[in-house]
C-alpha cells in the first residue's frame, strides 16, 4: 500500500484519460467499435439488500436477478456521497461532490427554495458523450438544480422528462397533517412536485401512481428513435424514495408491502428496457448499468434494506454507500460475481474510454476507467474509496481495510464521534463492521492517515451550491 | 387463521400422506416415475447470507449461484432447531424433535459423553425408502448418537462414512491451550474426532484439511455404484462449523478469509455433486437439496452471516433457523425464487410422496408433502412454523406474522425474557424483526396463542435423549 504513489494515480491516471482512448484495447475487438450505447438505470433510496439476488427473501426481481445471472453483479461498487445531491453529482461528473460545490455538511441536498445547482463549467456524462455525436436523455429524477441553468439540458442532455427534485418535496400538509403521516399515508397532492419535459412543467403536482411507468414509456420511446445512432439514456426512477406510489398493476403484488411493489415495479421498468433493446437488435452494442443513488432509509418499513451491510442512507457505514451494481451487456461481459471495488464516478471516465471519446485535463477526476475489471482484462484501478459526508471524509477504504475517522447517526441525532485511531474494518471478512480490528493494525491505520493527508491536499474550496438560498 | 382446523391438519392432514401417494398426481408426469433419486447436501452452521445469491459480498459460490438459478432458491425455509442435533433429528423423522427426545433446554445436543441418540422406533428418510427398494448413504457428519444403536447404519443407512458427532468435539487442549486458542489457529491434533466407516474407526483423529474433499468422493462414488438403481444420499458437511479447515486447494482463495475458503470448497463439493449426476445421465431423475443445519454462530469472523435476519445459531431470532434452500431437479422444477414457507421436516414426506412410499399413520408427523408448492401445481400446506429452542416453544410464525414468547441470548448469558403481549413481526414486510407491532394486532396475537395451546395439546412426554449420560 503506496499510498503517495496511489494519490497520484488519482490525479495523473486519470488525465490520461483522453490519450488511451485513443488505442483502448477494450474497445478494439468490438463489433461496433467506436460508439456503443450506454444506459443507466438509478434507483433511488434502494438498498443494497432490496433485490432478490442481492439477499431479499420477499422482494421478487426477476429480470433483475436474470439481468445479474446474465451480466455482471459487483459487490463492492459505491456510491460518491450517502445522499441524493451529491450522489448523481459524482455519477454525473466523475468528481467527488466537494470538488463541485454539490456537497454540504448544512444541507445535505437541494430544496425547492435552492438557488445553487450543478454548476456549467463542469462536464457531463452527457455533455461529454453529445460533443461526440451521442443522443442523450435523461428521464426521472434530476436534483442536481432545479433552476433553468441548472436542469439537464444545460448540462448535455437533448431531452428531459421527469421531475427536478425529490418526490418528498414540495409538501402540502392538507388537513393539518403532519409529516409522518402524509409520507405514510400519502396522496398525489400532499406533495406539489412538477413533472417536466425540458423546460416546461406540464403536470403539478406529478401523478406518482403512474410516473415509473411513463418514465419506462419515455425511456422505450427514446431508444426506439435511437436505434440507428449512438444514445446516452440517463433513466433516474424517483423511486423507492418515500412517499411510495405504484401504478395498480402493482398494488399488494409484493409480500415486502407497498415498498415491495415499489421495487418490482421498478424490476418490471428493467425488464421492458431490455426488451426494448433486444427488439431493436441494441443489445450487443449497448452497456446498461443498474444501480442506486444511494442506501436504504433506515426509518421503518416504507424504507429498504441494506441486507447484511451496517447502517443506511445518510451515513458513512457500508449500508449508506455500497449498493446494487449490475452491469449487463450481452457477448461483451463475462457473466459473473464481481469483486472490485468501483464507484459511480467510475462510469463517465469508463464510457469514455469505451466512446473513444477525451475528456479534457484541466481538472481533478476522482474516477477510474473500469473497463479492465469489466472486460477480466487487467487488474482494477481503484483501491481506495472516500466517503464523505458533506464536505468531510469520514472514512477511508484502501484495498480490503476501512478506516472510520468520525461517525455520527444517519438522521436525527447530530452528535459526531471523532475515533483516534479511527475504527478499523476489514471489509472482505467482516462486511458487516462488527470487528474493529484497529489495535491489531497500527501500521495500516497510519497508511490510511497518510492516505488522508495526501486527499485533502487535492481538495481546494470552491462556492458552495447546496447552500445557495 | 382458523387454528384449530390448521391443527388439525398438522395431525391428520400428514395421516393420509400414504394414501395419497397412490394417485400422487406430481409423480404421474414423470418419466421414471416410480423411484426418483433424492441427494440432501447439508452444510453445518451455514448462515442465511452466505452464498452469493442469498447477498454474500465476498463469497464466490457459482456452483450454488447457478444451483439456484437453473433450480429454485427458497427464501421461507426453515430448520427444525436453531441447534445441531435437534434440528438433524427434525430432518430426519420429520417430527419435531422433542416428539423424538432429540431436544433438551439443558444439553442442546450430543456430546461425546452422552448415552442417548435417535430412537430405533423412529422412521427416517433412510429407512423409509430403503424399505421401498432404494439404496441409502450417509456420507459426513451424523451427530444423532454415536453408540452403535445410534449410527445410521441402524437407521436405514446401507453405507456410513464420516465422523459422529461435530468436528470441534473430543478437544485435546495441547500445550494447555483455551477453547478460543484451539478454534482460532486449529490443529488437527487439537480435535480428537474420529473418522467412521460404517461402524469402524478408520482415522483417529479426522483429517478435517481433506474431510470436505473426501465425502465429495465418497458421495461421487455412491452415485456412480447407484445410477441403475434408486438411491437417497445425505451428504452432510461437517463445516463451516468451527474449527475452520480446508484443503490446500482453497487455502486463501477467498476475499472472505479462511471461512469463506471452506464454503468455496463446499461450493466446488456442490459442483462436483450435480456433474456427477449429469455424468450419468441421473440429473433429471433426481431432486437435490441444498441447505443447512441451524444459522451462524456469531462468534467472531470464524462464524457466518444470516444476511439482513436478525439472530444467529442457538436462537428463535429469524437467523437461527431459517436457511438459504435450493432445489435443484432440470426438467422438473420450474426455475425460480419460492417464497412459500416450508421446513426440513417436510422433506420426509414429500420424498416419500414422490416415490409413492407410505408411511405408516402410528404417530405425529409435523412435515407436509411440499410438491404441490415445488412444481407449482397447487397452494403451500405449511402456514406455521415453531421456534424451538430445547424443549420449550419460544416463538410460533403463523402465515407472515411471528410472536416471540420468550427470548433469550443465543450463548453466553442464559437470561430468559418472557413477553406478554408477545413481540409480533410481519416478516414478509419486516424479515430483519425491526418493528414490533404486537399493539396494532391484538387479534393475531391472540390468534397465535391458540395455534399454540392446540400444538402444545399434541406434545407428549417422552424419554429425553440428550441428557442420557
Amino acid at each position: 500500500m503506496l499510498n503517495t504513489k496511489k494519490i497520484l494515480l488519482v490525479i495523473t491516471g486519470l488525465l490520461s484519460i483522453g490519450a488511451a482512448g485513443q488505442q483502448n484495447p477494450v474497445s478494439s475487438d468490438k463489433t461496433n467499435p467506436s460508439k456503443p450505447n450506454f444506459i443507466i438505470i438509478f434507483a433511488d433510496d434502494m438498498g443494497y439488500g432490496d433485490i432478490g439476488v442481492y439477499g431479499h427473501p420477499t422482494i421478487k426481481t426477476p429480470n433483475l436477478d436474470r439481468m445479474a445471472y446474465k451480466g455482471q453483479k459487483w459487490t463492492n461498487f459505491y456510491v460518491a456521497a450517502p445522499a441524493c445531491t451529491p450522489s448523481r453529482a459524482g455519477l454525473m461528473t466523475g468528481r467527488l461532490p466537494v470538488r463541485t460545490g454539490m456537497s454540504s455538511g448544512k444541507r445535505r441536498v437541494l430544496f425547492p427554495d435552492s438557488k445553487g445547482g450543478l454548476p456549467d463549467k463542469e462536464i457531463t456524462i452527457a455533455s461529454a458523450l453529445k460533443e461526440a455525436g451521442y443522443s442523450t436523455a435523461c428521464i426521472g429524477k434530476w436534483h442536481l438544480g432545479h433552476l433553468p441553468q441548472f436542469l439537464p439540458s444545460a448540462h448535455g442532455f437533448d431531452y428531459y422528462y421527469g421531475i427536478p427534485y425529490s418526490n418528498d418535496m414540495d409538501r402540502n400538509r392538507i388537513g393539518g397533517r403532519d409529516d409522518l403521516e402524509i409520507i405514510l399515508n400519502p396522496k398525489i397532492d400532499y406533495f406539489n412536485v412538477p413533472l417536466m419535459r425540458n423546460s416546461e412543467i406540464i403536470e403539478r403536482p406529478a401523478d406518482q401512481t403512474t410516473i415509473t411507468k411513463r418514465y419506462t414509456q419515455e425511456a422505450i420511446k427514446f431508444i426506439n428513435q435511437n436505434k440507428n445512432k449512438p444514445f446516452f439514456l440517463y433513466l433516474a426512477n424517483s423511486k423507492p424514495h418515500v412517499p411510495l406510489f405504484r401504478s395498480n398493476d402493482f398494488v399488494d403484488k409484493s409480500l415486502r408491502g407497498v415498498y415491495g411493489d415499489v421495487i418490482q415495479e421498478i424490476d418490471w421498468s428493467v425488464g421492458e428496457i431490455l426488451s426494448a433493446l433486444k427488439r431493436n437488435n441494441l443489445d450487443d452494442n449497448t452497456l446498461v448499468v443498474f444501480t442506486s443513488d444511494n442506501g436504504p432509509w433506515l426509518f421503518n418499513e416504507h424504507g429498504g434494506s441494506a441486507g447484511l451491510l451496517r447502517g443506511g442512507k445518510g451515513g458513512t457505514y457500508e449500508g449508506g454507500m455500497r449498493e446494487p451494481a449490475i452491469l449487463w451487456w450481452p457477448g461483451k461481459l463475462k457473466p459473473g460475481v464481481v469483486m472490485d471495488m468501483s464507484t459511480t464516478m467510475d462510469l463517465l471516465p469508463t464510457f469514455c474510454s469505451l466512446a473513444n471519446v477525451t475528456l479534457p485535463n484541466d481538472r481533478i477526476y476522482d474516477g477510474y476507467d473500469i473497463s479492465t475489471s469489466m472486460f477480466g482484462k487487467g487488474p482494477n484501478p481503484r483501491d481506495i474509496v472516500y466517503y464523505y459526508r458533506g464536505t468531510d471524509v469520514f472514512a477511508i477504504r484502501e484495498g480490503a481495510y476501512k478506516a472510520h475517522f468520525v461517525t455520527q447517526p444517519e438522521f436525527g441525532s447530530k452528535e459526531k464521534t471523532f475515533h483516534n485511531p479511527p475504527l478499523l474494518y476489514n471489509l472482505n471478512v467482516d462486511p458487516s463492521e462488527k470487528y474493529n480490528i484497529a489495535k491489531k493494525h497500527p501500521k495500516v491505520i497510519n497508511e490510511i492517515k497518510q492516505v488522508l493527508k495526501e486527499h485533502l491536499k487535492t481538495v481546494v474550496p470552491v462556492e458552495n451550491q447546496l447552500e445557495k438560498l
